[in-house]
């Protein structure tokens, strides 16, 4: 990645207050809101598809929280308004929610009009984004991401799944959202554990896109733990710019796009080995850029100060660097053959070929095992 | 709809042998191939997507037909071809067939270049195709139509689907194939049955877009049900030229092309109300047009001589005309509130206003129960 996009730096947004950062995808094109009391604001609310009925689809932790407010400013714009509140977890990323949420929109009798809102972490906007894509072939949806993992990463871009005993998002869609409300308040709700996973996505917009980035990250990775408000506006903006960039390229991962998968290979296979719900996404996603960190390093592509210097940060996030031994070496490798990047059977791995800049790569399963085998316990 | 497009007539397909018809669609375009022994033939299989591996789904009536003639031929492009073999009926098009398509995938770490091949009926292209779209956030797929209701309508134009308890095609996509091929050959194993429901879908493009292609109908009606190929070979022709020119100007159904749905508002309920496997979707589709013909007399866009045409010609093509009374008129309005045409819970039906052209209009409530009690027994 040559020309990173430029950035305001961390005095723009706290001047701004509330700020949008756009989404540029021709006729698809959307913006995401980034600000403080976005859920009480009616200017968040205004300019979306009209319709009679409007469907909040949240779970059983963010609905007690933000449900209410939410479905009071929704209600100035729409004449029915209806929740669905599913369970709480990545092991309830399946068919049964979509069906859930299927079900109360026919009920309903839902018109292809209707608008869902998804209130919730990256598991509810997936779903609820999946749930738009094929409900009636296709309804119109908005993000209100209440995790930080979902305001600097799944929220944004248009990919929705749900996943299958077989492997973690491999039924979905590509379908973009109308509009993401990011609102940094939320975020104050959110158990440390969570923070944490979070704060591994924004982790990966360094190495993949801007050594600056990662810098910043590494002075301030203590104030992002300690919920400084100002140092996560800026982790906020500066993640959804780089993902801005890189999906306004790349919607339907071609090619560029795949580099935001950096310690997903990894991360992925340790998440379904596990069984969904073991790990947090972000977690696994924590642990799996050290491998691909190691793996980087193992291939000559990077110097091992590399190595010890992302296991650091890591660790500062508060994520573990350690896989589960009891995954075993051969199902792990097995797991990430299924993998959506893989070809012919061929796993191809996101890898650093310099600060600031992925490169997608395939490895000799030798040199694998032995990273895997080096980052389990 | 004032422009239809030209036919080469009846004469065209006999001297050519092999048609191809245009579907045009910017990077989504693909060609429909219409001849006889198009299986067999080693050139409708040449120029799809390269990949590892291939997938055919088919049902248990058409696999012990065609599947080994078609997995033959796809193992000169393919290393690995799969199969999968689903139960036969339009109640089992729902989410069980995509888990067993998807695990079928998954097992064989079929890769998101794999291509998969619908051989069957619309209830097989119908969820083949939501498959393709959905796995792996998209894979290719090829439509191959074995009955005359795919060929003609199910299997051209992208419309993907499966069904739920509420609501036939509520779940789906709009998803292109890379080809279909409509081997008129496959038509000589068609039960009585399933002829008659696909002329159903043939005898709806006459008063949507084409008067002339009506009197032909009504000329070759005893030639087609006697199966007579070259009468069959225009017949498919003509239908998906006039389909093809309809999906080309709106391929997502915003207008125009929800004129392809005439008699289904009526028809949807009866399936949906019956329970799908009762009626067949060709079968349910005559009656509702006699149903839509009458509610276009009853609201004075047609003379009332043009019902009386549809319903002979309906009887003619073995088709019944009357729904079953045991589904009761209230609930038969009710199924079709939550048609995916209907808006603020407003019936939208496609009606005929001139011969060759249809328009979207609601209805009164009182003459529409009026349209079911006179087509019910």
């Amino acid at each position: 990645m040559n020309a990173t996009p430029s950035s305001p730096g961390a005095a723009g947004l706290a001047a701004a207050g509330h700020l949008r950062v756009p989404i540029a995808l021709d006729d698809r094109s959307y913006d995401i809101h980034i600000g403080r009391s976005l859920l009480t604001n009616a200017s968040s609310w205004e300019g979306l598809p009209k319709a009679r009925c409007a469907v909040i689809v949240s779970n059983e932790t963010v609905a007690p929280l933000y449900l209410e407010t939410v479905a009071a400013r929704l209600r100035d714009h729409y004449a029915q308004v209806l929740s669905v509140v599913l369970p709480d977890g990545e092991q309830y990323k399946g068919w049964d929610a979509i069906e859930r949420i299927a079900s109360t929109l026919l009920e309903a009798a839902a018109d292809r009009k209707t608008v869902l809102f998804a209130l919730g972490g990256g598991v509810i906007g997936d779903m609820t984004g999946f749930a738009a894509a094929i409900y009636m072939r296709g309804v119109p949806f908005v993000q209100i991401p209440t995790t930080l993992l979902a305001q600097v990463d799944s929220s944004v871009g248009g990919k929705t799944a749900i996943n299958h005993a077989l492997g973690k998002n491999m039924l979905g869609a590509f379908y973009q959202p109308q509009r993401v409300i990011a609102d940094l308040d939320t975020l104050r709700t959110l158990p440390d554990r969570e923070l944490s996973a979070g704060l591994a996505e924004v982790i990966k917009y360094g190495p993949i896109a801007d050594a600056n980035f990662l810098a910043w990250l590494e002075a301030n990775m203590d104030a992002l733990r300690a919920r400084d408000p100002s140092a996560l506006a800026y982790a906020v903006q500066r993640s959804c710019e780089i993902k801005a960039w890189v999906v306004g390229q790349d919607e339907r991962e071609s090619g560029l796009r795949a580099i935001l998968n950096f310690g997903h290979t990894f991360g992925h296979a340790i998440e379904t080995g596990l069984g969904y719900g073991e790990w947090l996404h972000g977690e696994a996603v924590g642990c799996g850029m050290v491998m691909a960190s190691d793996l980087s390093v193992r291939l000559g592509l990077m110097p091992p100060e590399f190595l010890a210097r992302m296991t650091a940060l890591i660790g500062r996030a508060g994520l573990p660097a350690k896989a589960p031994a009891s995954i075993g070496v051969e199902r792990f490798l097995n797991l990430m053959r299924v993998d959506k990047k893989a070809e012919d059977g061929e796993i191809r791995f996101v890898l650093i070929e310099r600060l600031g800049q992925a490169v997608m790569r395939s490895a000799p399963d030798a040199l694998v095992t032995d990273v895997i085998r080096q980052h389990s316990a």
